[in-house]
């Protein structure tokens, strides 16, 4: 792991005005509070761009900065024990520009950093400013993953920054220039965070190998699908490094089936409803685990956010829906595969000694075309990871380049 | 590894009248078909008890027992790459007693074997029959998890049954008798299946010594909670190996979620749907990793069933909501962790060395009782897996137990 794993220097970690902020980000001060009011429910903040924040009571308290561990950070107030009325007595804007609340009741004393309070407005506005949304890409705006250095992803953390969100953002990357190593991949993946063993273990190999006398049917086309959608938590993050790659064919192929689901969404949105509400069953048959589970294909959360797709022909299991729904889903299912095999929707790309390529095995479908005639020899080894690890480690990275802000003197 | 991860004798595998299932699974003959006939969408069977199945066409080809792997019994047969409209010419009851279809287009006919046909029936009451509810529990009705010692689970399959059943329908269990060794808890774990390594390591310590001189307040009370709740995936299950434990207090304190949940939706069915619909923001504040997940406190999946719950008051962040909600949210929480605090939800128990708690972690919140005045030592080691390990161990006990009545000649 690399030095992200230390703690970062105290100093780095000490807020402008010595206000706590009850974490261990540094949050820019990019607008300062003009004007704080008491409402009836809510505290009002007004902000010198004209942005007007509102804080309810209980928010507030239930955010108190000071009411953390000194040392974890984590919270040690407790709302659901809390015998006062949560209202404060007063609210006003401090001299160093901090958010002053008193609460009525215990006269406890609340103090919030500007920075902190502007990046947690949940007004309308700003909740819609923080949503991120994946960038949809097919054949006609991608030709392949992103691709990057190993040695600059290492040297520099700006260029770790920049590899670790387009796997965010588009659900793939390249690296190019990796060591050929058997444990190179799980070197790569280390440096995000902690990999995820299944029962085909810690790393696992892809190889090929194609009989020169007879074409055996080992190198066949593998179509679109994502791995283990027999587990209710499919992996998040898929790593392949190729070690060797002398076959004629053998492309790797990718969809990204956010787009597929997006565009199933508008050429059938009573298709796109069955598949985004209705669970399919799918199971492993192996002789020795039997790994099954059930969910929708397209996975959809509270908010309306994709959560990931699940497609593997050859993984499903013997359907258990309403009798009622039953030919529907077969035609939603089969209208999905179909777009899905089209050629605009998939890019191929050939991985050579060295790279390792790195996808959102929730959201892309990955395959390989097949390994085409005369002698030659594959070998992949991959491994899996969930996407918490990559987000952590994005969120670690961000803080970092906050902090070396700070010792730069450009903020925040 | 048990015996179980050996590949099953292929003689136990062999169906009866030869007629594959697409699977590693015996199903047991309990009733013969007595007529099959073609309606205009379906396949319409009558079973010797009366009972009535009608099978989809799609679902059939989908499902045709020969089109797999003959190794791998993976799906070989492409329901969305078919080119004949997939209805079947005729189809019959055969000498043996199987459905058989033939399909036009290609002739292809497809066989299938009646114990697994009446498995797979999804008529409306055959899916109620294969409904598994959790069994709730309150402190009016458990005092504590069920026990099993630990030379019986490993001498015997059905105690091992059992003692995983248990978990799987009340959400914990005890072992007893476990070796007094560091690797005990990854031994008892990896009998289930593979282990979940997170950022606090493969296993982990649960290790408080009180000072008998000043008493420090290491050996504070833990309320309720589950743990890492900050992850898109929160582990499915815990297992705590008591090693040492000498204290005067630090009981350990188990709470239904599922009851609670269950409560809170008789009692408010606003702040019910508030909390099974409306994500919560968490966020674990560590120096060293930066994980935060989003998602209601009570998950439902499409079916309606509990995925499982997330609480912990320190591991929350500040809430993202909307503007109209954050109170009623407030609320609903309170009253949540309200419930979750009275005695008449909560069991608790001592564990004593040998003693290892396995319990659902998405499922039950944990906590202790502070641990006492005095001297005392008290060490747990830890580990996380997720449940579909529990799951996938199960499928191959039940399987193993259908093979040894096949071999006992009992069936199926």
């Amino acid at each position: 792991m690399s030095d992200l794993t230390e703690p970062v220097d105290r100093a780095d970690l000490v807020p402008p005005h010595d206000l706590g902020t009850g974490d261990f980000s540094l949050y820019p001060i990019d607008h300062a509070m003009v004007a704080a009011a008491l409402e009836d429910r809510t505290v009002r903040v007004e902000w010198d761009d004209g942005h007007v924040s509102r804080f309810h009571f209980p928010w507030l308290r239930d955010n108190c900065p000071c009411c953390v561990h000194p040392y974890t950070q984590e919270q040690v107030f407790e709302l659901a024990a809390a015998v006062h009325e949560i209202r404060p007595e007063d609210v006003l804007v401090s001299d160093v520009g901090a958010l002053e609340v008193r609460w009525s009741g215990d006269g406890h004393a609340s103090r919030y950093h500007p920075g902190w309070l502007r990046e947690h407005c949940y007004s309308e506005g700003s909740r819609r400013e923080r949503l991120l949304a994946p960038v949809l890409w097919d054949a006609s705006t991608r030709a392949r993953p992103d691709g990057f250095d190993w040695g600059a992803v290492v040297a520099d953390e700006e260029v770790e920054l920049e590899w670790l969100s387009s796997i965010r953002d588009t659900g793939c990357a390249v690296i190019h220039g990796a060591p050929l190593t058997d444990d190179a991949v799980g070197e790569i993946a280390g440096r995000i965070g902690v990999l995820r063993e299944t029962n085909f273990g810690r790393l696992f190999d892809v190889r090929v190998d194609t009989d020169p006398v007879s074409n055996s049917n080992t190198g066949l086309e593998l179509p679109p699908h994502t791995d283990l959608p027999t587990r209710e938590y499919q992996p998040g993050l898929q790593l392949l490094h190729c070690l060797v790659n002398d076959v004629a064919g053998g492309l790797s192929l990718l969809v990204d089936g956010y787009r597929v689901a997006a565009e199933l969404r508008d050429r059938s949105p009573r298709f796109y409803e069955l598949l985004t509400t209705h669970p399919w069953d799918f199971a492993n048959r192996s002789r020795t685990s039997d790994y099954r589970w059930r969910a929708p294909m397209i996975g959809v959360d509270s908010d309306g956010n994709w959560t990931g797709v699940r497609v593997g022909n050859w993984l499903r299991g013997p359907l258990d829906a309403p009798f009622d729904l039953v030919e529907e889903l077969y035609e939603a299912y089969r209208a999905f595969e179909g777009l899905s095999h089209q050629a605009r929707f998939q890019i191929r790309f050939r991985l050579e000694p060295g790279d390792c390529l790195i996808f959102d095995n929730r959201r892309l479908l990955h395959g390989r075309t097949s390994l085409g005639p005369g002698a030659g020899r594959r070998h992949l080894r991959g491994c899996y990871m969930d996407r918490d690890e990559l987000r952590s480690r994005l969120n670690m990275l961000e803080r970092r380049r906050r902090a070396r802000k700070v010792v730069a003197g450009q903020g925040p």
